[in-house]
């Protein structure tokens, strides 16, 4: 079996789509080799070995053998030898898996230096300094990654090896009064040396070994294990990577950016990544090796005019001290991008004036550059239209969308903790804890951010009055998160290291305690809360070409329909103006709750006659006309589909002492029968209650109520010259005769009033039964509406209040991939929906078949959508832009 | 079309096979004119006709003159006119469908008398008196079926029209001082028939038709709006029989029992309905028709010593009076059972010495009876093994296994309520409104009925305590009914006309008020409550040769095994008299509620370290090693599934403040701390929430513990000689991973323990997506059980908990035909686990597939779990003798 790969100068084996045996750097080592490029030669030792190793605990067994022979490739091809006295070769060891995993994994530099060979270096160098400077990193990083992390070591608790042997040498310099590591003299490095030896013998019982062959046998054994250390498996489970990959390690002989005074290293991207402008961007230092620049020890240097920030005002550039070498990069990078078409992040060094390529990958970008760049490379000729789209993912749109917190502020703030990202932005102010001290702060003013264990439709006017959100409770699709994102408003959910106190008004997190009237700030978009004010940047979306220009490709190349969810004339018009083309969802129940209407649906709850619920009925008609009129006319030619009634009716009934007197007062009921009737509609499982259609079934009057002001609403606009196109959704539909039953309620209410018009009447499809009898029920429909949420909530078994127990610990155990409120679950409730789907089609090939759930938002989702050929998708106004952009994808 | 059919004495025109056409009456008749028994001429109108009439709201186009030609057969066959003077041809109208519904539809008798042909009767018969009182027994019928119930018509309110013809009738007698009916003179009768018109058209503005052919058309309809009447709606949607079906109207030329005094009129079985004895078993009246037998107007007498009661002690009986009619009535008994293999119900009429058949049907039987007629009719070689069983129905065995209250006793007492039959048998005993309260009755030896709006686990002793439990919320599924039905107790849920007032210790029900202490019964059979004491009795079943041999022949056709539902050792070793063959799942969260373990359970819940939590299970450990022990024992041999830790945790945490302070100070808690995890462990859906093997794999210390019980009481039960065969049951999977998870933790406990012994893991599939990702769990598992309860609550969105609120409205409006937690829905329920079956053992064909939810002990149920083809079912032990002979059916 073939475990090394050689690249170099000549004969290179492998090449850039190897990614998946030799890792992304190993594939791109390979790939700029065969372009040409100055890359010192080395060669990869592949993943398959490195998953033999985690499967046996052992090399392979030619592994050794294959190594040896590629040695002495590069012994030949530099003129050096490892282990030599008089001219040795010295080599990196760095990991590289197929997916990226920055600063997760290990990396030893200067392998190959021992005793002996450190003087050997000294000699052909001339410089002690370098030789020593070389040697004492290398002791620094073999004991930190090879002695201490990869056999799980830990010394003196949390302070490990390597800042004890950093510690040392401060202290050494202070005695010595020196100041920067470039002062210390090759006799002082020596010392260094010699007592790194002592300390790491004293810590660990064990030598730094002195063999050049053993110190790469382990340094390739602790990259290997890197692979499944802590912070890497973390990693991967946050970006969702799997685990079964490994790492490749490439082997590289060693190229001095500290060499002398000549050498260099340096990082640079071929664009900016936070504008996208097409120039070389990146930093340099001088007489410094690779880690230098990443680890911020000393600042470096912007390699250009374009690279300079207000810290680097006065620094020497890279094009004014090497002038050829920058223009060298600068041809490399042309040469770079118009192979791989994309953006390069690239590391090399200069030793002694000579140019090295150690790396070259994708470069990491934000938002907004990542748009500009697309449509860039797309005017430039280099992409096209399509792969331009594709290069735009949803959470780019997102960011340039929503109000973000300042990117470079946040850099320096800690997080004080972390939840779920459930509205994503930045938001920022004081905290409250109650949604009346939200609204009395925003009344005067005042930014604020309200905090709740979760929230619940009483607090709907603070969350309103709130700047951002933050419970402690909750998922994805808790209260706060489903009426956030339907506003486009910051929320942050299921903090649960957060101890809230509503008397004392105080939240604890670890030691930090905070009050009401203390400012904190929420990134919604990464779900990370910080303890002080952080200055928010804020977005104007339709002035934005770029965003235009997407959006107009996008629906070119979408098959999909995009509705929105919205509730209100003022929603259906901002759903409108991002793109929507109807609606997909109007929620019914939220329009009970304003003040004036609340005491009819009281009176209607607690009638205990046909007559006394049909007046209460009566009085809320013409505020629901005045509903339907507005939404309706919002979304003129556009179909909109209105939701019946659809939560039980406890949610409506006051749960406060003085709101029951009140109330008992208003109507002329006495307290006790209404905390009667409290009780007795109080529901052990709302979620699966008296609710949804079975609230049309048990009181037809209230079917019969919105049907007649959907009807009179539609006939009005009519009058007024306008298009309405009303669907009418039963909710909660799980038997056919349910849904006929309300059906013929409707289609009674209709053809007993004067009406003259088209209109549609289908149901929600959220219950697992109302999947597996589809085609019973798409005999009467016109269309189903798959209410994602619900169905989640039943095939899974998991309340998504109460989620919060054990989501996180389910998704960091890989039990489950991802939070199935966030992205649909294919295999179970994806299985049901296109059994439904099909069978309904099936029975009814009229049947008009959308998703209103908040999957609806979500572009994995969207995918499947888009593969089982439903006819739209509906989302949150603000996720509109994104839906259309990811059905366009899933398209292409 | 042929709509009517011929029968009498030659020409016969349909047969015994053709119910669905003709009726159950209809097709009765004409089979007992087939065997040549003397039934007087007639013909019956079909079902499509009624069916064409329902649809239509008339009659088919040539209808009438197919009857028209039917009455010509009869005048010929009779020597009698349809409306003549001299010789009038009287005929009955009667209802009759497939399916008997006995005293729910109409009959008209004597229809064809007019002002004329009264007379020509009175003078053919030499009998004013009989012809007048024939004469106003048709207006009154008239009236009353024709003008006031066919019309839907109601006058003074509740009071109906014959009502106030009887009441007419009773102040006339007094006026001229006469105390029977058949003391009114035919002058008295005849101004009793003016009056009656009179009074009919006062009330009605309609005059009662003086035209036969009027008359009978008249009628034919009223029988068939008959069908659609509420009462039999009511009774259909009772007795679960469909509502298209429609019903028969037979025409039958009047013979007349009231004709002489050489008239009678009787009701007879072929065999005691309540004994089962093989002797005639009835009563007859002398000069009467068959309806004032049924009115109960007058006391019949028997007709012979058999059928005497303390009633009739000294009365005559037909064998006394007319012994030569009384043996032509016993042959043709013999003759009816020979022919139809069953005991008979029918009624007969002598008309001047002569005998008539006017009915024979299936004769209604109960429990006991049943057994018995079917033991014996094999013994009598009428019928086989196999149909013997088919004819003893799971209720007949219920019947005789429970307590019942005396049906005597409770004919006589009105209902006054009823609520969802939980529990069958009978129950009767004092209120009290706690489980405290409960028990300190039942401590004084008092028989206590416990009523409550619900119940919980905390009510538990006075459930235990208390002969019967009466609740006002909840459906067959609630906890009390599980609870119930496990203990073969007496209980009726979701008495929603109940009124409970826990402070006041009152129950209202309509305008009846009742306090702790009163006494009441309940029939947990049919769910019906009585403000009364009725008498027990009792049934020893053990005893029983009839019920040994049933089981006995049940096991010998049955092919699934019969497992039950135990939780304790006492309920094994009943469940193992009962003729179980194994525990399909013994819960063992109950076992952590008695006061010496719940301390330790709740120091495990509140423990905030692995450690603390390891140390509370270390106590509990003990303790379930005994359990498991024991359970193991009592079901040596065979297998128990034993279910890991499923509900939420906050179930096993006090709720009363006293309770939680107490709780502090033992275990050295602040209160408030207490508080607070109470308050974060509180879930808005609890059965979607934290619970089952969330539970496992959040605190895997849980499972590890349990497992390590389970297989210590193995190694010790073979080390005493035992065979015990445990099978570990993961609860709530709805992934393969979490499935491995918990198995992994469990194959672990038994590699690092010393033991030896086989065991089983598998899993409860009882959410949706278990049964949608079958094949993946079946891959790694040993054995599935559906648990059907929890798969219904979630497939239907249904809160076993909360569909009181909806429920019996679904049924009575024919949404559902039954409740889906009485008997699996297989429509989408039994969809979703055939799926799961078929894809279970393609993946893994040793997967051993079984059912433990409460549908386990329905035989509706278990004829569907029979036809996929589980292995076995299990159910409530009391239940297990019901599953033998279900199962046994499903099978025959």
């Amino acid at each position: 079996m073939k475990y090394t790969y050689y690249f170099g100068p000549t004969k290179t084996e492998g090449d850039g789509e190897q990614s998946l045996l030799l890792g992304g750097k190993g594939a791109n080592l390979a790939e700029m080799s065969n372009l040409g490029l100055p890359v010192p030669p080395g060669f990869t030792i592949t993943t398959e070995a490195c998953n033999y190793f985690m499967k046996h605990s052992a090399f392979p067994s030619d592994l050794i053998s294959q190594i040896n022979a590629k040695i002495e490739s590069l012994e030949k091809q530099m003129g050096r030898k490892f282990g030599s006295i008089d001219n040795p070769l010295l080599v990196s060891v760095r990991s590289g898996s197929k997916i990226s995993m920055p600063g997760m994994m290990e990396t030893v530099l200067n392998v190959g230096l021992t005793e002996s060979t450190v003087k050997g270096l000294a000699k052909i160098s001339g410089n002690d300094q370098y030789a020593y400077d070389s040697y004492r990193r290398l002791i620094m990083m073999y004991a930190d990654v090879v002695i201490e992390k990869s056999n799980n070591i830990s010394v003196d608790n949390n302070l490990g090896i390597r800042s004890q042997l950093e510690n040392f040498m401060n202290l050494y310099k202070k005695k010595i009064n020196c100041k920067s590591d470039a002062q210390l003299s090759g006799n002082d490095l020596k010392i260094i040396c010699q007592e790194f030896k002592t300390i790491i013998y004293e810590k660990f019982n064990a030598h730094f070994p002195d063999d050049p062959y053993i110190q790469l046998q382990s340094a390739i054994e602790a990259v290997f294990k890197s692979w499944n250390g802590d912070r890497a498996i973390q990693y991967r489970n946050i970006e969702n990577i799997p685990h079964n990959m490994g790492t490749a390690v490439n082997i590289q002989s060693m190229v001095f950016g500290n060499l002398c005074n000549n050498s260099a290293t340096g990082v640079a991207f071929t664009r900016n990544p936070s504008t996208g402008e097409n120039v070389l961007y990146g930093e340099w230092l001088e007489k410094a090796q690779g880690e230098d620049v990443v680890a911020g020890i000393r600042t470096p240097n912007p390699i250009n005019e374009d690279s300079r920030s207000n810290n680097s005002n006065k620094s020497l550039t890279l094009e004014q001290k090497y002038p050829d070498i920058y223009n060298q990069l600068c041809s490399i990078k042309e040469k770079l991008e118009m192979h791989y078409k994309d953006m390069q992040d690239i590391e090399f060094t200069i030793e002694n004036k000579n140019l090295w390529m150690l790396q070259t990958r994708k470069g990491k970008r934000n938002g907004v550059s990542s748009i500009k760049i697309a449509i860039d490379m797309n005017k430039e000729k280099m992409i096209n239209k399509k792969e331009m789209l594709n290069r735009i993912s949803s959470n780019h749109l997102n960011e340039i969308m929503l109000p973000n917190i300042d990117p470079i502020e946040e850099e320096n703030e800690p997080i004080i903790t972390k939840g779920l990202p459930a509205g994503p932005g930045g938001a920022c102010g004081k905290i409250v804890f109650s949604a009346d001290a939200a609204q009395n702060y925003h009344e005067n003013g005042q930014s604020v951010i309200l905090v709740r264990k979760e929230t619940s439709p009483e607090d709907i006017h603070g969350m309103f009055a709130a700047n951002g959100i933050l419970t402690s409770r909750g998922g994805m699709t808790s209260h706060a998160a489903l009426v956030a994102r339907g506003w486009g408003k910051c929320c942050i959910v299921g903090c649960s290291d957060l101890l809230i106190d509503y008397n004392k008004k105080t939240m604890v997190v670890g030691n930090n305690k905070f009050r009401e009237g203390d400012t904190i700030t929420l990134n919604g978009t990464l779900g990370a809360v910080y303890g002080n004010k952080i200055s928010l940047v804020e977005n104007k979306i339709h002035d934005n070409d770029q965003f235009n220009q997407i959006m107009q490709l996008s629906d070119q190349y979408k098959k999909l329909g995009i509705r929105a969810n919205a509730d209100t004339e003022k929603d259906a018009k901002i759903a409108r103006t991002m793109g929507a083309r109807g609606i997909g969802l109007c929620r019914t129940e939220h329009m009970f709750f304003s003040p004036n209407r609340i005491l009819s649906m009281r009176k209607m709850i607690l009638a205990t006659t046909v007559k006394q619920r049909t007046e209460a009925l009566n009085e809320l008609l013409p505020h629901q006309e005045k509903d339907f009129y507005g939404i309706l006319k919002a979304m003129t030619n556009y179909p909109v589909t209105i939701r019946l009634l659809d939560p039980p009716l406890h949610e409506f009934l006051p749960t406060k002492i003085e709101q029951i007197e009140s109330l008992a007062k208003n109507i002329g009921i006495s307290i006790q029968d209404i905390k009667n009737i409290i009780n007795d509609l109080h529901e052990t499982n709302p979620m699966l209650g008296h609710r949804g259609c079975r609230l049309g079934i048990t009181y037809p009057e209230i079917t019969k109520m919105q049907a007649t002001a959907i009807f009179n609403a539609t006939k009005q606009l009519i009058k007024d010259g306008f298009s309405p196109k009303p669907e009418i959704m039963i909710p909660l539909i799980g038997t056919d005769r349910e849904f006929i039953h309300q059906r013929d309620i409707i289609d009674s209410v209709y053809q007993k009033g004067n009406y003259d018009f088209q209109y549609m009447v289908g149901t929600m499809i959220e219950i697992p039964r109302a999947c597996l009898v589809a085609e019973d029920i798409a005999e009467h429909a016109d269309f189903f509406s798959f209410g994602t949420n619900d169905l989640t909530q039943t095939i899974f078994g998991y309340s998504r209040d109460d989620i919060g127990g054990f989501i996180r610990e389910y998704i960091s155990k890989s039990i489950l991939e991802n939070d199935p409120f966030a992205s649909i679950d294919v295999r179970g409730v994806g299985k049901l929906i296109e059994r439904a789907v099909k069978r309904g089609i099936e029975k009814n090939s009229d049947l008009k078949i959308g998703i209103c759930g908040e999957h609806g938002g979500d572009p994995k989702s969207i995918h499947f959508f888009n593969k089982i050929n439903l006819d739209y998708v509906s989302c949150s106004p603000f996720r509109v832009p994104i839906a259309r952009l990811a059905s366009a994808h899933s398209n292409l």
